[in-house]
C-alpha cells in the first residue's frame, strides 16, 4: 500500500523570523481528506563534544517555551541563507562555549516532531577541541557552560536532570563510543 | 546570573486543532527585549516494544511535514483531556500495532524542540507484550509494521534509516540495555 499523502490545498497562516506556519488539505491513501498543522523550520545543528578530562561540554541555557533552564549539547538554528551544516556546528561551538574544534563528523540526522514539523537536526561529533580564551555569544543567549564527566552520564539520564532529545541522543551515542 | 526570560506580552497566531501559536516578546536577563516564536503542543508518548524474538516493533508512516516515510517506534498525542501518558502509550501501542502490553515503566520525559516548542515526550518501554487478532487503527493513520531484531538496529542506525529522535532515543536505550 502506498502511503503517502497528496497535498490539495495549503492555507498560510504566520510567515515568522523562523518557523512558517500552515494549515494543508491532504488526499489520504483511502481517497479521504484531513488536515495538516505543519510547523516549517530551517533545521539545526548541535554538537557533542568531549574534553581531555572526558567531560561532554554543556549549556544551561533558559528555553522560553518550556519555562525552564534546559541541560544541553550545543545547538543553533541553520541560517535561512543556506549555511553548510558543519560550518553551523562548528560555529556554535565557538560562540557558545569556551571550545573550537578543529573539525565535526556527522553522527546522526533526525527529525526532531515529525508530526508537525520538518525541522531536521544534524547531530555533530566535535573533533580535536582546544579551549579559547574568548567567548563570544549571540546577544540574545544567556548560557551557562557546563562539564558533565562520562561517569556521572548515566545518572544525568536517568535522574531527569537531562530532559532535551538532542541531548538524550548525544550522551547516549557517547556512552555506547567510548 | 538568573537566566530567565520574563514574558511581555503574548500575540496570538493561531489556535488549531493540535497546535496554539504565538509571538511573545520577553525580556532579556540582561533587561533588552527580543520576541520569541512559540508553538504550544499537547504532548505525546512513544512506546518501545519487544517480541520474544527480540525484535523492537516498529510502524512505517507517512510524515506529511517531512514529505517521506519514517520508520518510527509507536507513538501518539496525548489527548487535550487531558489523558495519562502511560494510558496513553497502552492505547497507541494496541491501536497501531497488534501487540498490546500489560503495563508500560516510564524511560524518559523530554523536550522534542525545546527552542520553539513545549511539546514534552514520554517514552515508555512495554512490559509483558502479547500479539492480538485484530488491529484498530484511527481513521487517518495508515502504517506498516516492521520488526526490526535488535542485531540489525545498529546498522539502521548509523545506515539513516532510523531518522526519528524518539526512536532513536528507544533505540539506544535498548542497545544499552538488553
Amino acid at each position: 500500500m502506498n502511503l503517502s499523502e497528496q497535498q490539495l490545498s495549503s492555507e498560510a497562516i504566520f510567515d515568522g523570523n523562523i518557523l512558517r506556519v500552515s494549515v494543508d488539505t491532504v488526499r489520504l491513501p483511502d481517497g479521504q481528506r484531513a488536515t495538516r498543522e505543519v510547523v516549517r523550520h530551517p533545521g539545526a545543528v548541535a554538537v557533542l563534544a568531549v574534553t581531555e578530562q572526558d567531560e561532554a561540554v554543556l549549556v544551561e541555557q533558559y528555553r522560553y517555551p518550556c519555562a525552564r533552564t534546559l541541560l544541553e549539547i550545543p545547538a543553533g538554528k541553520l541560517d535561512v541563507a543556506g549555511e553548510e551544516p558543519a560550518a553551523c556546528a562548528l560555529r556554535e561551538l565557538a560562540e557558545e562555549t569556551p571550545y573550537t574544534a578543529q573539525s565535526v563528523e556527522l553522527l546522526y540526522r533526525f527529525y526532531t516532531s515529525a508530526g508537525f514539523s520538518d525541522e531536521k537536526m544534524y547531530l555533530f561529533l566535535a573533533k580535536d577541541i582546544y579551549e579559547n580564551s574568548t567567548l563570544h555569544a549571540d546577544s540574545d543567549e544567556f548560557l551557562h557552560v557546563v562539564k558533565l564527566p562520562r561517569a556521572h552520564v548515566q545518572a544525568a539520564l536517568q535522574s531527569g536532570q537531562i530532559i532535551d532529545a538532542k541531548t538524550i541522543i548525544a550522551l547516549q551515542y557517547w556512552l555506547a563510543h567510548p
